[in-house]
C-alpha cells in the first residue's frame, strides 16, 4: 500500500551548502520540519564533541537531516519509472529519511553508553508516542507512523525502502562524509555523489550499483576510510568523549550516592535513575547539558568539578599509544601508583579503543551489518563489491584497532610531592617502564 | 616599544574551512586561545539566530576570532619589509585580531539592546581585568593588556594597527563575509581576498589599497552589499530576533514586578538588575540562555510562555512590509484592537526597521563611521574609494531603511471568537484598511 | 507548431566543470553534437586571445555550446506546467541554443574587423546550407532549420524563446560568466544561478524574474561588471588582440600586392577577398591560423615576420593610458617620429579604446540593445530592473570608455642609431610632452 | 655549488584555477616564461586527446609547467631553515620544475610510440642546446644549463633535489592530479596538498613524510589510483589515441612508400625519416599537427583520409573488452574477415592494453620505477609507505590490466555486401563466437 499526501501551493526551499538547495514540495514533510521534536535536532550536534578537535564541526543533526531527505528525493527522481520502484513509496522513503535520527539525544555516544540508552528505540517512540511528529503522520493514514518505525529499525518487509536509509551506501552515509567534510574543512570526504545516484538501480529487494559506477563507489568508500580515522577517531576528540563520559558517570555515581548537589539537576535525574519517559527525554538537548556542566564547575566534589571544568574549558587529557595492551601487572602498578598521587583512577585513567567506536568503513559479511553494496553487472546478475574491487577488498577484511591511554598529564606535572611515584608513572607511560 | 614573545616548538595548526589552516607559531597566541574566556567563545554563535533562517549557520565567534587572527598574520606577512611597517608591533596586532571579540556575550544584537550593554566594554574588562586572559597578556609586558585594549577600542595612538583590526576593508570585515557565506552557504559573501591581501600597503596613520586593486575591493564592496540585504538583514532572523528581544523584556519585567519564576534564573539576576559583575558576565553563553528558555516553556505567564515556546521551536512571527510608518491612526487602531483580542501589543506588535541594525556597508564621512577606504594612486596620494569607483559612489550616499511590522499569525487566525476584530486586523494588515 | 523528436535509448552525459553534468536525453541534440561542424567549435576558443593573459583560459566554445544548452534544459524543466510555456517549444529552445555559435569561426573578434564578417550571418548559412547541421536539423521537419536560425537571430516571433537565448540574462551569458571565472580562475564571475533558475518565469513575450529573486539579479549583473573590466577588457589581452588584428592587416595588405608567400596561405585567400564560401569558411579553425601564423615568423617581410613572431611567442606591445585622446598634434609628431625611426606606424602605433569592445554590462534602453530584465512585482506588473535597484541603475547608464596606445617598447629601446627621436618619443609618451 | 640570481623589482604573479596565484619573484624563471621554447608548450595539450572524452580537459603544458614550478616554490618556503635543505639549491629546483616537461611534443604519447622519440631527451637538447632557453640559463652560470638537465634526468648527484621532480610524490604529479582533475571536473583527483606540503621533510638523499601524514598521502595515492581508471586510461580517450597512432602509421608509411601527396607534410618529413634536428623538432605543435590531419582528410588514399576525417570529427572506434586476450585462431579470423569487407586490418582492427599505458600508481620496488615514498618515523628511521598502509600495500603489487578491442563499427554496419563476414566478426566481437 503506498501512501499520498498533499502538495505545497509552492515549493519552498533551504538554502543548503552541501547541496546548494534542499526541496520541499510536500506538505508533510514541511510540517515535520516544523515540529517541536524535529525543532530540537538543532541543538545537538552532528559530531559531538568533534567540535574541539575540528572547530568548524558545530553543525546540527537538523542540518544532516535534511540533507539525508535530500538526497533520497534526488534518488527517488532518478528511479521514478524504473522497473522495481513503485512511486507511492516515495513519501514514506522521504519521511523516514528525514526522521531517521530524530531519536538521536545530546552527544548520543556518551550518553547511549552511560545510560544505557539506544537511539532506535528512542525514534520509534518518538515516531509512535504522544508527539508532534506522530500527529503530523497520522495524518496521513492511520498506519503510516507504524511503516516509518519500521524502515528506521530495518525491519520493514519492503527490503528496497530500507537500504535506501541504511545499507553501506545509503543516503544517510552520503550526506554525512558529504557534510562532516565541509564543516570541518578536510577534503577527505569528498566524493561524486552526482555520479553514484545516478548509477543506483533499484531491484527488489535493496539498491544495487550499475557496474559501470564501481569507481565512484570505490572512491566513496575511500572516503568513508579516510573520514574514519581523520575525523571520527581523531584521538583528541576521544579524549574530549573520555572526558565527557567521566563527567556523566561521576554525575550519577555522586546521585546514587545521595551527594547533594548545589543545584539539582532535574532534568537529568531520570537519566541516572535510567527509567526515562517520552517527555524527558525530549526535554533533552546540548544545551542542558552545557548548562550543568557549567554549574558543576562549582560543585564541591574536586573530581566532578576538575571534569566538568575540563570539558568546559577544553583542558583535555593527553595520551599514549599502546601498541599491545599493557600487561596487567603495569596496568595495576599503574592503577596504584594513580591512587597514591591522589587521582581516582577510574577517572584519570582511561583506555580506550577505536574498535569500540560505532563507525565501521566496509565489512560485508560481519553480523548486524548494514547491506553490502551490490554491483549490477552487464549479463544482470549482482556481485558483492570486494569481489570486484581489489581495493575494498584490502581494506574490507581486516580490522584495524588502536588503543589509547588518556590522563591528565597537567595533574601528573603538578604532583609536586609526589616526585618519586610520577617519576615511575612516566617512565611507564613513555616507555621506559 | 614593541613586544615580543616566545615562539611555540612546533609550529600548531588549526584545520579551518575558510582559510584551509589557521596557524600559530607564537606561544602568547596558543596560550590565548587555550584561556577559558577565549574558549567561551565557542558558545555564542557569530550570526545569533540567523541559524533559524540558514540552518548551516551555526558557527560560533571562536571560529570567527581565529580567522580575523589568521588574516591579520598573513597581512603581517605582506608588510614585513615595507616601509611604515615595524615588525615589533606584529605581536599587537595579532593579539587584538584574536581578541577583538571577546567581549561578546550570547545573541549580543538583542542582549545589549534590552539590558544596555556594549561588547566593547566588556572586551576591555576582560582584556584588564582579573581574567586568563589577563594573565597571560600580563606575562608579556605589564603594559601589554592596555595597549590591547586601547587597539581594539580605536583609541590606539598607531592608527595603521588600528585599522587593520577596524577599518572599511579590515581582517574582521574580511573573515566575517568569507564565513558567513560559507557556512549560510550562499555565493553572495565571496571576493577574493587573497588580491586583496597583496594589494594592501602600510602608509603612517592606516592601510591603504594600490591603484590597481581597485577593481578587488568594489568586489569585495559588492559582496557586503549582497551579504546585508541577502543574508543580515533576513526578515525571517528579524523574526526570531524580535521573538528573542520580545522574551528577555517580558522576563525582566517579571522580574522587576516580583514574579515568583518556578525557577529561579540565577545567572540572569544581575542583568535584569542591570549591575553585572564580570564574572558574572563571564558564565553567560547561548547554552545557558537556551536551558532558561527551555525553562520558562513550563512557567504560567502566558506571554512568557507563549515567546520562549516560539524561539525554541521557531514558531516565528509573520511580517508584513510597511513602505511608509504605518500612520498614527492605524497604529493606535491596530493597538487597541490586539488588547481586544487579548494580544498584549507591546509584544506581539513589533515594528523593525533594518536602519536599526548594526551594519553599515560603505558610508564613507558619517560620524562614528570606520576609517573609509583610500587609494594609493600611482603619484603616491591618496584619493577615498567612493571618488574613484562609480559603484562604489553609487551605493555609499544611500541610506536603505525599511520596515516591517512582525506579529502572530497563527495566533490571529485562532482568535475564533472575536471575528470582527480579527478581520479589521487583516484588512489593515493586509493593505484594505 | 511544436517540434517533437526521438529520444536515445538511454541518456548520455557530458563531465562539465561548471555544471558538474550536462544530461542529453534528445537524439537530436546527441546527433547536432556529432556532425562536424559542432566538433569544430573543439578549435576555436571561447575567449580568443584571453589565454595570453590567463594561462587558464584555454577552452573552447564547444565547452561553452553545451553549456548554454544545459542551462536552457533546466530552464525548460523549471518551466514545465508553468502558464505561456509550451512544451513543445522545448526542443527548438535547446537547438537554438546549442547552436547559437556555430556560426563563430577562429579569434572572431579579429578576424571579424578585419575581413568584415558577421558571426550571425554565418550561422544562418551553417543552419539553413548544405551541412551535416542541416541535415540533423531537417530530419525533424522541413521547416525546423528555419526556426532554429530566426530563433538565433532573433527574429523569430516568439519571442519568449528568443528571450532564453538572448536577453541581459540569458543562458548564454550565465554560462560564459560561470565558465570564463571557472577557467581564468578569478572569482569575479561566480553568482547564484540556481537561484536564478528558480525564480525565472515565462510571459507571453520574455523571461522575466520574480521581484523576490532582485539581490540574485543584481548580483549577477555586478559579476558581468567585475568580468568585463578585470578579464574581458584586461589590457594584456587587447594587447595580444591588436597584434593579432596588425598581423591579419598585413597579411592581407601583402596578399593585395602580389607579395610572393614563401608559403601560400591557400585556406586564407577567400578571405583576404573577402568572398568566401560555406565550405571555405567551414574549413578554418584556430589550428589552421596559428599554422600560418607559425610559417609567417620566417616570411622576408619584417613586418609581418616581426608581428607574427610577436603573437606566437607572446611578445606584446607595451602599452600608455591615455585619458584624452591625444591632440592631433602629438598624434602626428608620434606618427613621423615612429616613420623616422623605421617603424611602420599603421602597424606600431596603435589606438586602442574599451568603446570599440562588443561587451556591454547593462544599458538599457540603448539601440540594438539586447531586452533589458524586468522583474514581476507582486501585483503582477512588470518593472525594467534598474528602476527597481539602486545598484544597477548607478552603473546603467554610464558608458566607461578607456583609451590605451600600444607600441613595441623592445623596438624602441633597440633604436640605438636614433637616440634624439627615441627620447621625444618616450617623453611624449610618458606624460613629459 | 649554489646558483643565485637577480631579483624582480616587484613580484609578478599568474592567475592560476589550482593553486589560484602562481608567484615569480626570480628574474630568471620570468626570463624563461618568456623563451619561445617555453611559450611553445601553449600549443601542447597536457592531456593529449582526452579533450575528446572530457571536454574540459583543453589545458596546456604551459599551465601545468607553471604549476610545478610553484610547488616546488611552496616546498622550499616548508624546507627553508630545515636540516639538509641548502637555500642555494632553490634556484635549481625552480628551474627544473619549470622545465621538467620543456621536451614534450604534440600528443607526445602516440608520437614517441609511432617516431620513437623521447621527450626527455629532447628536454636535454632543449636545455643545453642553441636556444633562448640555454641563453637564459647560461647566464647565471656557464655549468646551470648542466645541472638543470641532470635534474629533470635525474642522473643528478643530488638526490633530495632529483626526488622534489621526479619520484613518488613529486610535484609533477601532485600538480597534474589536482589539474587534471580541475579541467576535467572529476573529483577524484583532489587531495590536501596543502597537508602534504606541512609534513614533507628534506633528508640527505630524498625527501620524506612525515609519519603523522600518512593519511594525507594515502588519500594522494588514491586519488591517483582513480585517476588512473576514470581519465587517463578512460576507453573513449583510448581510442582516440588510437586513431591518432594510426594516421601517423599511415601518413609515415605512405611517405615512405612515396605517395604524392597533394599537400606534402613538409614539418613532419623529418619525422617521418626519424632524423630529426632540435630546430625541426621545436617546430611542432599540436597546431601544425591538426593543419596536416585537416589537409589529409582531402587526400586520395582512402585509409589516410578515413582516419584523418575520424579523428578531426571525432568519430572514434567502437570497442570490446577482451577479457583473455583472443586466441590465435580467433584473431586470425577476424583478420581474414575484415580484409574480406575491405578494412585493412593493421588500421582497422586494434588491439589496445591499458598495461602499454605509461601511467603507473605505485609500484615500489620495479625496476626503472621512481623512487618510492618514505615515511620518517618517530624514533626517526624511514618506513617504505607500503610496509605502513593497508590501503597501499593492497594496491601496490597488482598489475591491473585490461584489453580492449577497437574498431570501426560504421564501417561494419555499413558493409552491406557482405553480410555473412560482417554477421561471423560482430558473432565473434560480441562473444557468441
Amino acid at each position: 500500500m503506498g501512501f499520498t499526501a498533499e502538495k505545497l501551493e509552492e515549493e519552498k526551499v533551504f538554502k543548503d551548502p552541501v547541496h546548494r538547495y534542499i526541496h520541499v514540495r510536500d506538505k508533510l514533510i514541511w510540517d515535520l520540519i516544523g515540529t517541536k521534536e524535529f525543532q530540537r535536532l538543532r541543538r545537538i550536534r552532528q559530531l559531538g564533541t568533534s567540535y574541539l578537535t575540528f572547530h568548524g564541526a558545530e553543525h546540527s543533526r537538523f542540518n544532516h537531516s535534511l540533507g539525508v531527505y535530500e538526497i533520497v528525493r534526488r534518488i527517488a527522481e532518478v528511479f521514478k519509472n524504473r522497473p522495481h520502484w513503485r512511486e507511492e513509496d516515495r513519501l514514506l522513503c522521504l519521511t523516514a529519511a528525514l526522521l531517521h535520527d530524530i531519536g538521536h539525544g545530546p552527544f548520543s555516544h556518551s550518553f547511549e553508553k552511560v545510560f544505557h540508552l539506544d537511539h532506535e528505540v528512542w525514534s520509534r517512540r518518538i515516531i509512535l508516542g504522544d508527539t508532534e511528529v506522530n500527529q503530523v503522520l497520522k495524518a496521513v493514514d492511520s498506519s503510516f507512523p507504524q511503516r516509518v518505525a519500521d524502515v528506521i529499525e530495518k525491519t520493514d518487509e519492503n527490503k528496497l525502502i530500507v537500504s535506501l536509509i541504511s545499507s553501506q551506501v545509503d543516503a544517510d552515509r552520503m550526506d554525512y562524509l558529504l557534510r562532516d567534510a565541509y564543516y570541518t574543512g578536510v577534503s577527505y570526504g569528498q566524493f561524486d555523489m552526482e555520479r553514484i545516484l545516478r548509477v543506483m538501480r533499484p531491484t527488489d529487494d535493496q539498491v544495487v550499483i550499475k557496474h559501470s559506477g564501481m569507481h565512484a563507489v570505490e572512491h566513496y568508500i575511500m572516503s568513508r576510510y579516510q573520514m574514519y580515522w581523520q575525523v571520527y577517531f581523531h584521538p583528541v576528540t576521544r579524549s574530549a568523549e573520555v572526558i565527557l563520559t567521566k563527567v556523566l558517570l561521576r554525575a550519577k555515581e555522586l546521585y546514587e550516592k545521595g551527594y547533594p548537589f548545589q543545584h539539582p539537576p532535574l532534568l537529568l535525574q531520570s537519566l541516572f535513575r535510567e527509567k526515562v519517559t517520552l517527555d524527558e527525554y525530549l526535554q533533552l538537548d546540548e544545551s542542558i547539558v552545557l548548562y550543568y556542566f557549567h554549574m558543576w564547575q562549582h560543585e564541591e566534589d574536586e573530581i566532578l568539578k576538575d571534569l566538568a571544568n575540563r570539558f568546559m574549558n577544553r583542558r583535555l587529557f593527553q595520551y599514549v599509544e599502546i601498541n599491545t595492551e599493557l600487561q596487567m601487572k603495569q596496568w595495576m602498578e599503574l592503577s596504584r601508583l594513580f591512587e597514591q598521587i591522589g587521582l581516582a583512577p577510574e577517572y584519570y585513567l582511561v583506555v580506550d579503543s577505536s574498535s569500540d567506536l560505532p563507525y565501521d568503513f566496509y565489512r560485508p559479511g560481519e553480523e548486524e551489518e548494514r547491506l553490502p553494496i551490490h554491483l549490477l553487472m552487464p549479463g544482470g546478475e549482482l556481485q558483492e563489491l570486494s569481489r570486484q574491487s581489489d581495493i575494498v577488498e584490502s581494506i574490507s577484511g581486516k580490522k584495524r584497532t588502536d588503543h589509547k591511554l588518556y590522563f591528565p598529564k597537567d595533574l601528573l606535572d603538578n604532583a609536586r610531592e609526589h616526585e618519586r611515584e610520577k617519576k615511575r608513572i612516566l617512565d611507564i607511560l613513555y616507555g621506559k617502564g
